[in-house]
């Protein structure tokens, strides 16, 4: 079987993954537990150089991701052309907790109180870009 | 400004899981480091409860995720609706070299050596759908 052609991976500025960022709103936030990663899906907003995710209060991901470091994904593939990209924003987190009341936080998607607020204050942004492959 | 309809999220069961992760090519991987976790896409294979990744021998996630618990993500999100489904696969993760040659290791969409295959032994699959809210 003739092996398909192949895009190559290029690195992205973090201007370019801060713009990326902003044209989708939902991402993947990560947090360490003893037993390995957690990763789950979340839709958010971006304030600045943060990145704001509403939460109930009693979640696992405010128990976990308190004042820890952790990590926020974004991507958009195209599984016909094999190509996409993709964002790592890495920093600390901190909960608040409380509506917030100066608009920048996202508007919760599921049913139910979600009276944290996740903030992510970045300090690490990465990207990558599959391009497509030369046929 | 009146609040918007939000749907509710439901457990899935791991029978759903494993049927969901099969119905797109692309995941999430993600390993803890010691400044915080990492999540990177990645095309991946299923073989029985195992996950399959093909990476370059020289990546950070062959160094890292080796012999260590990792996670899997995949998710399925529509916008417009505000509905979706993600599935988290979690295990310990191992590293083997060479090419596959038993048909099970996925074709790797990235340009460039990928002789490393990350497989993912999973002992926990959870997964929850947001379903459409009530108007």
């Amino acid at each position: 079987m003739e092996q398909a052609a192949r895009g190559q991976l290029v690195d992205l500025s973090a201007e370019e993954c801060w713009e990326l960022i902003t044209t989708t709103p939902v991402g993947r936030i990560a947090w360490s537990t003893s037993t390995g990663p957690v990763v789950v899906p979340v839709n958010f907003s971006v304030d600045g150089r943060s990145i704001k995710i509403r939460t109930a209060a009693y979640s696992s991901m405010v128990q976990k991701a308190d004042v820890e470091r952790v990590a926020f994904e974004v991507d958009h593939i195209d599984e016909a052309t094999r190509t996409g990209w993709s964002v790592l924003a890495r920093g600390r987190a901190e909960v608040r907790y409380g509506e917030p009341d100066d608009g920048t936080g996202p508007e919760p998607w599921p049913r139910g109180p979600r009276s944290a607020t996740v903030v992510i204050d970045v300090d690490e942004i990465t990207g990558r870009w599959l391009n497509p492959a030369e046929r």
